[in-house]
């Protein structure tokens, strides 16, 4: 079933209020939720929904508390967020960090003690839309054996770039440093596929592309192999140093599940050194050149980061959000 | 044959000075060259040297040139490497870069129209020794197929993240987009090894472990396939955008050798919210968990990024530089 975006954001809303949220925050984390689907990326939007409840039901996310400044100064801030809606603490943060760039040229919020910011991809889409280039990441639980080992001890941590353009079709890349996500693999079980290439180790120690095979060891693949571990762990560490928060390690040793996070939220404006139209043309030269590329498939089309998600969210606005009805139905009994 | 490091850095600064540097460059330079080959990147260090001198032959590095501040304000600045000696250039924008950051907290350094800066890494360690976390990429030649396309269009960008310990021994990634790099495959090539993992595609459209195979179609495999053809196209774009530089496209289109590229250099400075104690705490719990991993081979060591340039630093300082002769004969008769 498809549904349209407005009832999407007044379902999060009302099931929001319930649980807690006042009026304003409630209606702009419903609009992150349904944001995300929109963009087609259903697993950290209406798809987590539900997870995202049963946390607030846990007391994991605390409805009635918000990120504050708790130190840095000039450019770079540390924020808490004091386990407040992740989604919510990172667009302040990011919004932070677009008003401190605006007055510096770059501003970083490291923010820590916060819960799971969704889907990454947000916050530079929300960059970008102000005009600035995002870089931001998140750590997450340990799920991804650091390159050498077997055993879950660091995180998939996702990162993302954003480049921006005038006409909103900003260039964003949105990726996690494993291969693949849990959910893929456990998608392409169920529909008896294999993965498009190979996702992790089966009980032999050699790489595979059966998802089943990777479930059992769950030493899923960092991309490039060790080159993803490495960054990974970097990404990790800056994030913790930076926000005092916790690490991949720590939030392993002492949350229950996926909380209490650190995660870094960084604007930079080109405006302090170009007019945008000298930075679309430097943009668009670029995309075409790519887009020109021999395609390696008959007829095969070259996308640019951030391209996929533009052709979902027309497809999404105009024709409703794909929803699995039995999560529909979760929401609309919550 | 291994020689001393005061030697090379000799042969490099007395060759550096008849091609025309003053005293004080070449010096600099030339210990650049050396600790790149003293930490094991013998490709960027002293291999790399005589092709160096080349392009300088050739105009490309004008040694009299030296990298200006073109624009910006407060912690995000442009300049403009005027086509000088790339690792002194990259050099002094990071040392800028630390400037800033002890001011604003963070220094975003955009470095356009420089030259090759050799290893990557060295401006992490740069960044880390003086107490700072280091974030640093640079553009290439087009030397990779975007995801989807046949013909080499974007650069295999060299991303490197530093963060900072009291005794020196930082966590430092440095790695490229592309899987391996044209040496890589060239030494395995000649070695008739197949490389470690699939790291491009054969003349049927298959990925392969075969450096021959690869040679012929020159379809080298992005880290994380989609993924880091999507991250490479995105730190370019950052580059060229803020420091108004050429970007892959361009410097393919107006180069006939690999200059005139565009780099960033960035700087955090942590104490501007914690004590390096503190910071130190955080990063051994991590690596001490890392470490402790189940080894998936027996016996087998896990490494944190940075540790192998480290153990290799210390053998090479004790025991001298591991030199091709051809190579070395070569730079001793310039």
């Amino acid at each position: 079933m498809r549904i349209p975006y407005d009832e999407l954001v007044a379902e999060f809303n009302r099931v929001l209020i319930k649980k807690g949220f006042d009026e304003t925050d409630a209606l702009e984390a419903a609009k992150i939720f349904a944001d995300n689907s929109v963009d087609g990326v259903y697993s950290h939007g209406v798809n987590r929904f539900p997870r995202v409840v049963s946390y607030i039901e846990k007391g994991y996310i605390k409805p009635d508390k918000k990120a504050i400044r708790v130190g840095g100064s000039g450019g770079f801030e540390r924020w808490d967020g004091q386990l407040g809606m992740g989604n919510l603490n990172a667009k302040r943060c990011m919004d932070r960090a677009v008003e401190l760039a605006g007055e510096y040229g770059v501003g970083v919020v490291a923010l820590g003690n916060n819960n799971h910011w969704m889907r990454g991809g947000y916050f530079g889409w929300q960059a970008a839309d102000a005009g600035c280039i995002g870089i931001c990441w998140t750590n997450t639980m340990p799920n991804m054996p650091a390159w050498g080992g077997k055993d879950r001890r660091i995180g998939n941590n996702p990162f993302i770039i954003a480049i921006p353009r005038s006409n909103g079709e900003h260039v964003v890349i949105d990726c996690a440093m494993a291969q693949f996500s849990y959910g893929k693999i456990e998608e392409c079980r169920l529909k008896k596929i294999p993965l498009p290439v190979v996702g992790g180790y089966d009980s032999n120690g050699n790489v595979t592309t059966d998802p089943a095979e990777i479930e059992k060891t769950w030493r899923v693949l960092p991309i490039g192999y060790w080159k993803g571990s490495g960054i990974s762990i970097a990404l990790d560490l800056v994030a913790t140093v930076l926000s005092g928060g916790l690490s991949v390690t720590a939030v392993g040793k002492k949350c229950e599940e996926e909380y209490a996070l650190s995660q870094m939220l960084i604007a930079i404006d080109p405006r302090h050194v170009a007019a945008q139209n000298i930075s679309d043309m430097l943009i668009n030269e670029v995309i075409d050149d790519i887009k020109a590329s021999e395609p390696a498939t008959e007829g095969g089309k070259i996308l640019y980061p951030g391209e996929p998600e533009i052709l979902t969210r027309r497809d999404n606005l105009a024709n409703g959000i794909p929803v699995l009805e039995e999560i529909w139905a979760q929401i609309k009994a919550m």
